[in-house]
């Protein structure tokens, strides 16, 4: 049997009526007295393995009647094709080698608590569910390498560690850096700033860090971002990508995760409903909608999450809102030449009440209006020399904006919390594992 | 001239003979009585515009004798296909439009310090020579997502704050975690291995930090790493990935990249010469070696960058050094049940005397080894607890290793420093801009 061929279950369909060797994991097994029926996992998928007394004799028969949830093994057999089986295949078994017999595996079917299982997360991973949720985030990512390349944008990898906050200091993580303070980044923004004035067009994708003591479903301290930035971009531009965007990945999570998505039981109606262009209104449209029903929301004020889903319920696809007040925006934001009380910004609503997915704006090109901007917002300039550098030589208009990776998969994979959407969650009291 | 199309420099080839919109930078001028030649950059590319005094007229060709390096303008013209122009076009001018005149660019096409260009990385970006660097970066970056997802390994995220060192707490980046202390990861392995044993095949990507205090060439304080991780696999398996991954990522760069190769004058022919199967000594064979060329190393010390060199230069490709001694490496890596003073590892070093650009090994799957090897090492096991489950939960013969992305293209590149490979690089001492 040395030369039967080692395979991956996702392989099956071109090894039918073949002997193959499966490696994996045992998901679940159901036993009769001459059969049992095993559902072998191996990371790309789960095949029913038909285990019979008569084929592999009583010794492996008991030795599989003793393997535990999560046992690790190799199985040989014969793969059948069989329309009723998930996967349309199953193994009927000539052999099964023991790796390790595991026993009191601590996630069972049965229901765990959130504390529990997050304190397993390194076992949680391999739960149908968890697994479905990151192979749509691994699907999610590719899609993304693929619509910037496809737009001409370079991928730029902004830096982790930098020298001055960039929002505001109070949700910083800082670390010593030979003597100096350096903070975990906020965003790759201003950096990206710097690629496009070089590259024309760049996106980051990277880690970001927001010490925020928050617990709520849509935060971790830890998250990752997504951030094109082009110059000779305008805001219609920017509207324009980010629509592109969302639809190149919501296209390919329907092409290639069907299965995960299934598990997940997301209604996909809801995402084959996305297509381009999204309404849009201006934070004034949507305070007058607002108001309409009975949120009295004053000019100024921001959007909590009951606004936000209140106006996105009205809408069957992504909402942007557009040209929202200054004053709650930072200042690197380009003011409307119409409106000197808005900016050029543009905010995307995940419907069905996941709230924001992207923020992004047109950025300010002239340096005396953004040092007046920075003066506005009582920052000190001094950190930001080598960015006011950008408005100094060779400044063009330019537009860009940050997709949160976790949101928006909490929204694609229909889940009520983000810390699912990422294999080791940061959140508030939870560094381990 | 409204409908005349906005194009990239890299996409004039379909507009041959037609009229054009381009938008960019002024990166260099030359000029008679009657004509400038510009030399126009846009992120893509690199456009000669020829701009006759009769065509534009006295005041628009006034205008272009006033702009300084790295200006910013809109240039209407027809295209005209040039074999002997770069690029193999050039646009002759009917219109200019200044954006931003720059006057005093501080970095001009003579000499200047390293501390200099350092300081205005953000302007340096734009250079010929670093915009070559930054691109094949992009394109290694792609390749090495398109090569995992060929072979089946799931992009798996690692956190990069930790609650434990991996490695020893002495280069760690610590921060405060709601009061407790974190690190910034050195390395996503750990993690990629309760990855593997979920997925199968899985993969990092992303920021990895060290805080050494360190000048040399070859080290960052931030530096991008790759890591697979692979259940079932072993190291002849480990070994024939990390060739391929080379293989891979150069086939990429030779593909797409001869223009910045060429900016960059790098020897091709190196980088032709790399197939597979690539040489392999064990340590012990390798010390031999040394000898024999009067290098006086005893089993159980650690290759330098000159024992490295030494080692690589008999070759034309890359060279695999496996089977170290136990005591050099991490407390992770299986010894050899053939000689157990070693362990199941593999460097590869790149030729030309660029160093080692993977490590990689068999991890340890027994629970009571890696118990016994975390002892030896004097490490705390509490913090591993999540860890040590993987032995505990279906624990299966696994393999991986890290590819660091700056080190792979300082060799790619022909670099004489890691610096360049990276936008923002982290240095002892440098963390503006």
């Amino acid at each position: 049997m040395s030369d039967t061929p080692t395979v991956r279950i996702d392989e099956l369909a071109a090894h039918v009526e073949q002997d193959v060797r499966l490696q994996g994991w045992l998901y679940n097994i159901r036993s009769s007295k001459k059969l049992h029926f095993m559902q072998l996992r191996d990371g790309t998928g789960i095949v029913q393995v038909v285990v019979s007394k008569a084929d592999v004799g009583d010794e492996i028969f008991e030795l599989v009647s003793g393997m535990g949830q999560e046992s690790s093994l190799r199985v040989i057999g014969n793969v059948k094709a069989d329309e009723r089986a998930q996967g349309g295949h199953e193994l009927l078994a000539s052999d099964v080698q023991l790796i390790q017999n595991t026993h009191d595996y601590p996630i069972t079917p049965k229901e765990h608590g959130v504390a529990f299982l997050l304190e397993h997360r390194h076992l949680w991973l391999r739960s149908k569910r968890q697994h479905a949720v990151l192979r749509i985030r691994s699907q999610v990512e590719q899609a993304a390498h693929a619509f910037f390349e496809s737009r001409g944008f370079l991928r730029f990898d902004a830096p982790i560690l930098t020298p001055a906050e960039c929002e505001g200091s109070s949700t910083l993580f800082e670390t010593d850096y030979f003597d100096e303070k350096a903070y975990l980044t906020q965003s790759g923004q201003l950096y990206a700033e710097a690629g496009a004035q070089a590259f024309g067009r760049v996106y980051t994708f990277g880690p970001t860090f927001r010490a925020e003591k928050s617990k709520t479903r849509r935060h971790l301290m830890e998250f990752w971002m997504i951030e094109p930035e082009a110059a000779f971009f305008d805001l219609d531009d920017d509207i324009e990508l980010a629509e592109g965007f969302i639809c190149a990945l919501l296209a390919r999570v329907l092409e290639t995760c069907r299965p995960e998505l299934e598990v997940l039981e997301r209604d996909t109606a809801a995402l084959e409903a996305v297509t381009q262009p999204f309404p849009r209104l201006s934070y004034s449209e949507a305070l007058e909608r607002l108001r309409a029903q009975n949120m009295n929301i004053e000019f100024g004020e921001d959007f909590g999450a009951d606004e936000e889903t209140v106006l996105a319920k009205e809408f069957d696809r992504p909402l942007v809102v557009h040209r929202y007040p200054a004053s709650l925006k930072p200042f690197y934001m380009k003011r409307d030449p119409d409106d000197p009380s808005v900016v050029l910004n543009m905010d995307v609503l995940a419907p069905e009440g996941y709230g924001e997915i992207i923020g992004g704006s047109v950025r300010e090109e002239v340096l005396e209006t953004l040092d007046a901007q920075i003066a506005e917002k009582q920052m000190d300039p001094e950190p930001l020399g080598w960015y006011r550098d950008l408005r100094r030589y060779g400044s063009v208009p330019h537009a860009g904006f940050g997709l949160g990776l976790e949101r928006t998969l909490t929204w694609i994979c229909g889940l009520h919390h983000l810390r699912e959407t990422i294999p080791f969650p940061r959140l508030m009291g939870r560094l381990y594992p």
